[in-house]
């Protein structure tokens, strides 16, 4: 892509208003854009950047035998008033459908799976079944103000998951917990697996809280066993582990597993035949990791004073190849044939082609969108027509400081073998 | 994937109250699941088959040097009521945020997008931009019984173009309309180029119309020369193109185009700087492609009284291959390593791996789901362990009556040649 034609181009300023780093820097690098407190248009770049997280869950999703599906948005408030969620969960967005019908805007979709599993399910031969969707829910939010730490509208992965016995979803949730540690490897995220409170089954309901100032949560990191607590499941503040002392983090909350509780599957009939012949409940497990979240943590934790610094499985492109004294004819040239070489090696490149901007602007608007490669083509380092010419390219780490000049062939070999 | 595994299964009847062809054969086959009137889940199966239309969707977008970002569905009713839509447009969806703020769940994007493009562009160099989404959208349907026809909840993609004068967006709009005829033909729709109402630029404003007895749209087909108008614009009942008489049909509108009226620029103050240093109106048009309708277009046009029959490009699988006989230990692990033998291959295949279910239930099966080409392995086709032993498969089109017997390698080849 080249930057004359992308949109839109970077802000010198980030909007009044936006107070976390993720959201300042999102907006004057031109990933997203506020629509409305804590809602979000998704820009060329940004939307990149999610479908490449969203890309790591699916695969590690299908891996664990999930089948994905979507869902609506928009449920009956009748299945909300089942559950007495209708009434208890204060950030529900409440609307009327054609013919004055309640309707709701799902935050998550437990009152829509357990009907339709339930529809489908009804021997041990139908379980256990795995479903998981990426899909936008809407929390009606009364502050919003962490950029995408804490939307309104955002983008969530959330898997469901139905057995026949608690033992054979307690040995599914633990397969889910390998694939959530693979996918925050995978992204970039230090994501700690920290005990939460679970209800009825505290040794299995777990967060992946990743510690960071900006973090709307706290957490209790034990010095001696490295054991993480989320706050409310601490009595004393000794590690409930091996009794050593806590060191308290603030962090965010990227993702939650844990077993659903049986009432849902009361409420909404989930039974089953067993083998016998006879009628049993239901056990479920739900697991949700914030992909639009995520995606706000990675830049609160991976930033320095000039911008993003993206891990290179989730970063919208691999290089970004600056041109300079394209003003000249044959650097002009040169640049346009290097940046084809690249698309021809299948390198994602983002070009900067602009003629009359200067080194210094090129430079700080390629720190700021933070691709992992900077590759500089100028006068100095100039190709000449063959690949093999033997001239030097400018490359540079966006996370490095070190610079190195290196011939095409080289520069490929890096920004291939890192991926 | 196996069947035994795939959720949900087919069901032998369609629920009660669907009325249209695509709603009752879509949900029998495990596509869809109505959640209420207008509104459904996308199924494995089903989520699959729209996953195809989509990136078929983006290939042609990209094609045309659309970009893709992705804008949401609450929208500030602000925006709506400064163009007067928040009135006008009975279908809105409308609620209200935290803190009493009216809201609007968007039908469409030209209220955000206009502000949006606004902020970024000022001057000629920014322009042209061409800017799409693959979304959800909102319309709160007094009736929704068609199916995917005519959703409260729906998938569209939709493409808003940018430019700095009526012959740019002219030129672009030819362009758009290449882009849609390549799509509709890809995914299997004949689509006709209809001449709709287009307010001030009619002779570009077109309806992309598939004839069938369920379409809710009536259309006229000049017997002559084969233009095609939608029966707003038709004044007498005469070709406008070349007198000629016209045929009346019912068609379903899959995707229309239309210049943007300059009103919305003119509310956002969307202006550019000339090369002169002079303040002039942006261009812009519009593009809308219903992704999830023309999935229900599809199986409106494409089914016999037995099932579905999908279009090779947007089938969830390429072969469903039925295993017959498998109490047969030797059958079974014939059927299992020819499973295997497809997934090497890189094909898509769906496995009726059930045991205790007849020949006829399983063939029913299959053409109910609509899957191209029926592989049949069974004691009579059986493989003997070598994928060059010499013995023959079974296969069949799903769109044609003939059965041959090949042998994997020539099987292969046809289900392979075919994409």
């Amino acid at each position: 892509m080249k930057y004359s034609k992308l949109f839109p181009k970077t802000l010198k300023q980030a909007p009044s208003g936006a107070e976390s780093i993720n959201q300042q820097l999102l907006v004057r690098a031109g990933f997203i854009h506020q629509e409305m407190a804590g809602v979000y248009t998704y820009l060329p770049m940004g939307w990149k950047v999610l479908d490449k997280i969203s890309d790591i869950v699916r695969e590690e999703m299908d891996k664990i035998e999930g089948q994905e599906l979507v869902m609506p948005a928009l449920h009956p408030a009748d299945l909300w008033k089942k559950t007495g969620r209708f009434t208890s969960v204060d950030v529900l967005f409440k609307l009327k459908g054609a013919g004055g019908a309640d309707l709701v805007l799902g935050p998550t979709h437990e009152e829509i799976i357990y009907p339709l599993v339930a529809e489908y399910v009804s021997s041990y031969r139908d379980l256990p079944v795995y479903l998981y969707q990426i899909q936008v829910k809407f929390r009606n939010e009364p502050r919003a103000k962490a950029g995408l730490l804490r939307g309104r509208e955002f983008l969530m992965k959330d898997l469901y998951s139905f057995h026949t016995s608690d033992d054979d979803r307690n040995s599914y949730y633990k397969k889910v917990r390998e694939a959530y540690l693979r996918i925050f490897k995978r992204i970039g995220l230090k994501a700690l697996e920290t005990k939460a409170s679970g209800g009825t089954f505290s040794d299995l309901s777990e967060e992946f809280q990743v510690i960071t100032p900006s973090g709307e949560d706290t957490i209790f990191v034990c010095l001696k066993c490295g054991s993480v607590f989320n706050k409310e499941i601490l009595s004393d503040k000794k590690c409930s582990d091996c009794g050593g002392s806590l060191k308290q983090e603030k962090a965010i909350e990227v993702g939650n597993i844990f077993p659903l509780k049986r009432s849902f599957a009361e409420t909404f009939k989930l039974y089953f035949t067993n083998q016998s012949g006879q009628q049993e409940i239901v056990s479920a497990g739900c697991y949700g990791l914030g992909i639009s979240r995520a995606m706000g943590a990675i830049v609160e934790v991976s930033h320095d004073n000039k911008g993003i610094i993206w891990s290179e499985a989730v970063a919208p492109y691999r290089v970004h190849l600056v041109g300079l004294d394209l003003g000249d004819p044959h650097v002009e040239s040169e640049a346009e044939k290097l940046y084809k070489l690249f698309l021809v090696e299948n390198v994602e490149v983002l070009f900067d082609d602009r003629v009359n901007v200067s080194a210094g602007a090129k430079f700080a608007d390629a720190d700021l969108i933070g691709i992992p490669y900077r590759v500089v083509i100028s006068k100095k380092t100039c190709l000449t027509s063959s690949r093999n010419s033997g001239n030097k390219l400018e490359i540079k780490k966006r996370s490095e400081k070190e610079t190195k000049f290196l011939s095409f062939e080289k520069v490929l070999k890096i920004v291939k073998d890192s991926g």
